[in-house]
């Protein structure tokens, strides 16, 4: 008599995307006649770059020679493009064979949690990438959900008031999660801030996940673009990381793990984390794609670097219009300076989600209830600098006219 | 202070086919003029077909405009794709929103476990393909391994004595895992068989894992190409398949799994394991990569249907080829008939691995030990028929005039 996995019947609510997605369609059937702006969902809109696009088109060519046909690669991912990755950690101790290439950060987000205990106790920023606590939940390293916050779950709140980077969290935890670009609230970590999280951490045999994944939008050189510039970071930080909105591979899919051989935890020798992700991946992984590591490759050429500088001014060129254009308002913003997200404050302290209500009905334009990522993100509400130039300029526009404020 | 995940140190033995590849380098380095013949891993050798390079290179023109650009799909895959599966399944009660597209059968026929219970019994066919195990072994649902076999896991033998399909467990089990054609065996089930398992499943409330990713390999027209042509089959079989050995996606990468709305078990009302499933996808994937199911969706028009019936033949025709030479020689060989897989009886009862290197060292060609599927598949060695021709030719030619036999 099979059982399912009660773990599933934990989880609070949809997945929050989803439900965005339900909210939305409803109001487009209700109201066919109106031109919804999408800034919700962190979905890229430009198109790919010309150097991957030869990249990803000579891949699909050679594929069909027998000369340049390929099957089964490893699921570390090919030589090239691990080596190119390895160089953006140029002045680190990160080399080639740290790097574990995948078909996205989500995936690695979610699945990292499986080569650990399951009795670790994990720590979250709040508000967090909803995947960080459900893939938790879902592998039973919780308890249930009383208004969206789990029982057994640390939450490291991120609010205006502490720089929306957390303390140290006052118990003991074994798993931390930073996410640095903050994804939602935009906020960049510090040197000063990681070395606490890290010192933390080996004192404390504790393992930091550290989402990378928006580091390419960091504007400002004195902000760490990676973990590992932080000392001591390859001894208990594993980085997780992404092209999807870098070069927009959020549909090909590309993204990449990193787990230094000095990674280590209570119960583990230096080496041996390194080993169970190689074995996870083995196991539940065969590789990315062969054709989207082929484009992974091109982007990381200095043509297709170039390129990708291009699309991320552009993207942060419309985070500058999105925090302006609030600004404006008098609507308090944050972020959008080294990230591609305006975390704003809502006016009025009315609700996230009502918020995400007044904003489809009064704009017509989609944006993310910050409650959605966690308690703390209640008030707080997320827009994407992810759209093309013209519905960026346009959302603000009907944001400066038609929102109904006080 | 966190921990890992101990079950990892529970596995018996890297999983195999990294051993294969070892094993292998090790003979390369210390025979650097051995030119050696892969007939191991199944892996796919033949470039990818006109329609389906055309495919592939469409998509990645069109992500190249503006128009043509497409961000996060839903994780279930495109429409156009899931219908073209669906179409697989004409004349059972499968439809399109029954099919989750995936980035192949072994992320899924890994994964799937993680949505039931972790008190399971699990029972898989003995040999069978390792990461069923394997992934219920990480995930906790066994107890340690004795010479490879693992306490609290059920084995079903298939041997050449049951025509290499199992009995119905003696013990009650929960969740089932059979493949057919079988992956190593190349034995297909009959309908008779199937319903067996099927009955038994629903009286059970028993959960069977069904692995079809050699279905397209069938040339009988009497045997069963999914389980869903078994009755009762929608209410207890989650299906898994592939197109990697089809089309060659072996490195492309993309598979699917069908889990119908009736599904159910124990303590789960129809629908819910759909609803777990399609949750799993949402948290833990971001759904196949959009050139790949565009390459999916030409694998399935017409011409690429016609073009996939020519490469599974010409990969028919090197398995009967394997199977001829080795019959002539008096090795008895099963399978190579409705799957690309000969499965022979080890000549003077050696053992798998000794068989291994034997072929290794004398012939130059590397197979794969059955003993390596599990305990029954001892004495059993694995010749894939991937190939190119005259590779599969000249290794059975070596085969013939090498192999030095008592």
């Amino acid at each position: 008599m099979a059982k399912i996995n009660a773990s599933y019947r934990k989880l609070a609510a949809g997945y929050l995307f989803p439900e965005i997605a339900k909210r939305t369609r409803a109001f487009s059937e209700a109201n066919p006649d109106a031109d919804i702006l999408r800034l919700g969902i962190g979905d890229t809109t430009e198109s790919l770059t010309p150097t991957i696009v030869d990249g990803l088109s000579q891949a699909v060519q050679s594929l069909g020679t027998p000369e340049g046909y390929s099957g089964y690669g490893d699921s570390e991912g090919i030589g090239a493009l691990r080596e190119g990755i390895a160089e953006m950690y140029a002045g680190t101790s990160i080399h080639a064979d740290d790097i574990f290439v995948s078909d996205g950060a989500k995936s690695d987000s979610s699945n990292i949690q499986s080569i650990f205990s399951s009795d670790n106790v994990i720590a979250v920023q709040d508000p967090a990438y909803p995947v960080y606590v459900d893939s938790n939940v879902i592998s039973g390293r919780t308890g249930n959900a009383t208004e969206g916050v789990y029982d057994g779950l640390v939450y490291m709140p991120c609010t205006a008031e502490n720089g929306f980077f957390p303390e140290l969290p006052s118990q003991k935890v074994d798993i931390i999660y930073i996410c640095s670009p903050n994804n939602p609230t935009g906020a960049v970590a510090t040197h000063a801030q990681l070395q606490r999280f890290v010192d933390y951490a080996i004192e404390n045999k504790a393992i930091i996940i550290f989402d990378s994944a928006y580091a390419v939008f960091i504007q400002d050189d004195s902000l760490p673009k990676t973990i590992y510039e932080i000392e001591g970071a390859e001894k208990c930080a594993i980085e997780i990381s992404s092209f999807s909105k870098s070069v927009g591979f959020t549909g090909v899919r590309l993204g990449w793990t990193v787990v230094p051989d000095a990674v280590t935890c209570e119960d583990s020798e230096p080496g041996e984390i390194k080993k169970l992700w190689t074995r996870r991946q083995n196991t539940f992984f065969n590789g990315a794609s062969n054709i989207v590591q082929a484009g992974g490759v091109a982007a990381l050429n200095p043509a297709g670097k170039e390129e990708m500088k291009q699309l991320v001014s552009f993207y942060m060129e419309n985070a500058r219009i999105i925090r302006e254009g609030l600004t404006k308002l008098g609507i308090t913003a944050y972020g959008g300076d080294n990230a591609p997200y305006v975390w704003l404050k809502t006016p009025e302290g009315i609700g996230s989600w009502e918020f995400f209500d007044k904003l489809l009905e009064e704009c017509h334009v989609v944006g993310t209830p910050g409650a959605g990522f966690g308690p703390a993100g209640e008030g707080y509400f997320r827009l994407s600098a992810f759209g093309h130039r013209a519905n960026v300029e346009e959302a603000v526009k009907r944001i400066s006219e038609q929102l109904k404020l006080g």
